[in-house]
């Protein structure tokens, strides 16, 4: 199914001190034994082989990337001042990630490229060029012409899906952060990407409360009663099929699992927990609501241990992965 | 080990109505399988044989207990005017369950019964027959002449162990829940528990943020720095080894769970997504911080089930096993 792709993915190396170059090169190392599809990376070649002993086939356009990829590892090269050294961070490398980012996903949104996969970033290197985003998924948006509130982030491992209603808030601050209008319209981009990206026609959404045991009925909390429940209401009014809200601690083992698509979570560790607990090695973040696939690996640029041949490769591997399915389901149903 | 218990287990069958004696029943059916140590029930053999073909062999004392395992369920007989109907939740059975629960804290505090293990109930039903108390826990600590504040709930699995800071509080509520005295003291149970049910000298606990990355130094709220850290400090000042704050989403997957004995959780949720979702069908629930052993199976009642064969007695096994596990720990220690 994977070289069914008319095009290869686009990868962005993500920040060059960080241990994206290291991952990236390990996934082409193992490309076989992780059943990889073809992908060009772009970036630094330099931070690459700073990691990395392999061959580089250095390539203009991702057309030439499909043949090279039997000989080395495709990249499109940056121009960059100076070499970046790993674990050392600095601003130069941010901009070079940002480089990178901004060539991956011009080349997905003209059909050059079949997704967009993004190694990790430095925010706080970003924050320090003049970056405004909260994340790498905001600039992607933006960068397809989609509003930031219509796109949603899914942690998708093999046994589990899940998708956070809030993200990176205090906790203090999320129960007055959810409305019906938000866990709806979040709840319906869920499901529309369960559709688009993943190819399920009549998707099962399952809606997690916020409070213990689901708020038992009001005696331990009212949101499920005053904004969970409703929008459940408004989505099933709309023909989709949604349940809950359930009990966030009996929804996530295997059992529970069966019976839904995707759960949708009220906050951020509800929905972290069970998945990298569950999927540590192979949760992958996918952004949906883009007119475009992109994926990326659920780990940060890991500067502690940059450079010292420790980094897993795993988690970028399901990425790749996942970016070539959600591809290849997009172009069969267009 | 488990035929070193000097005397059985006390069992208290729960809500008459509920799943409690199914599986205390299917537990006794499989308890070779099932490697159970002796135990005796508490309750009406009535609600045991409305739900089951297999001998019951009343007793009067747990010393009976032990030679009566081999042909049947050993019981101590309640005397209650009417049979209860499984499914059916009544007044009645809601004072059965609480003499129930009364005799079998009382065998274990006389040292007849080796340790508790306590059958699921109705708070609703005990609410209404004037039940004061937030649930069994704190009813058997007040029968242990314990203050509700030092006892401490355990959720324990084969290859995790996490402690709520608080329970069954709105998650609204949980922020300002929250001090350094209360994270501090629950710390200190958690070890001591770990010292004294499991027999780990020097135990290891992890302790989480209450917020997405741990609080993200600050950015993304202050309890880690203002009151969890310091909380922290307090119990490495006593000598004890704990690490944290963590972020929550990166503390359960099987290489984090490898370095720690426990996880202090700041939140009902936080403890039970991660416990619930790898060990659903053995996670026992572990009274802390009493003079006795106490332990119970992490479910309900589930009336919507009962009296239909259809309950899992994998959990009160797991219950079964750990507190004869406990008690021989204890009795090793003394």
């Amino acid at each position: 199914m994977l070289r069914a792709l008319q095009s290869p993915l686009a990868v962005s190396l993500g920040d060059p001190a960080g241990i994206g170059p290291e991952v990236i090169a390990k996934c082409w190392d193992n490309r076989d034994r992780l059943e990889l599809p073809p992908f060009v990376a772009i970036g630094d070649p330099r931070s690459v082989a700073a990691v990395w002993d392999g061959p580089i086939e250095l390539v203009d356009d991702p057309r030439q990337a499909d043949s090279a990829f039997d000989y080395g590892l495709p990249l499109i090269q940056l121009k960059v001042p100076q070499a970046d050294v790993p674990g050392h961070p600095s601003v130069a490398g941010a901009h070079t990630s940002l480089d990178s980012l901004e060539i991956a996903v011009g080349l997905a949104r003209s059909g050059s490229a079949a997704a967009v996969v993004t190694g990790p970033v430095s925010k706080e290197q970003l924050y320090a060029i003049g970056f405004q985003h909260p994340g790498q998924t905001e600039f992607v948006a933006e960068r397809c012409g989609v509003a930031p509130g219509n796109v949603v982030m899914m942690l998708a491992g093999p046994t589990l899906r899940t998708v956070p209603v809030t993200t990176h808030l205090p906790l203090s601050e999320v129960p007055s952060h959810l409305s019906i209008a938000l866990i709806e319209s979040r709840g319906r981009a869920a499901l529309r990407g369960l559709q688009r990206n993943f190819g399920i026609a009549e998707p099962r959404l399952a809606v997690s409360g916020l409070n213990p045991h689901a708020g038992e009925g009001g005696e331990l909390g009212r949101e499920e009663l005053e904004l969970i429940a409703p929008a459940i209401a408004a989505l099933a009014a709309e023909g989709w099929r949604v349940s809950g809200p359930h009990p966030a601690d009996t929804m996530f083992h295997a059992r529970a699992r069966a019976n839904y698509d995707a759960a949708l979570c009220m906050y951020h560790d509800q929905a972290l927990i069970p998945i990298k607990a569950l999927h540590f090695e192979d949760a992958v973040n996918v952004t949906l609501g883009l007119p475009i696939i992109r994926t990326a690996p659920d780990h940060g640029t890991a500067f502690d241990i940059a450079g010292q041949d420790r980094a897993d490769p795993r988690p970028m591997a399901a990425a790749l992965r996942m970016a070539a399915e959600n591809a290849v389901q997009r172009a069969d149903a267009a």
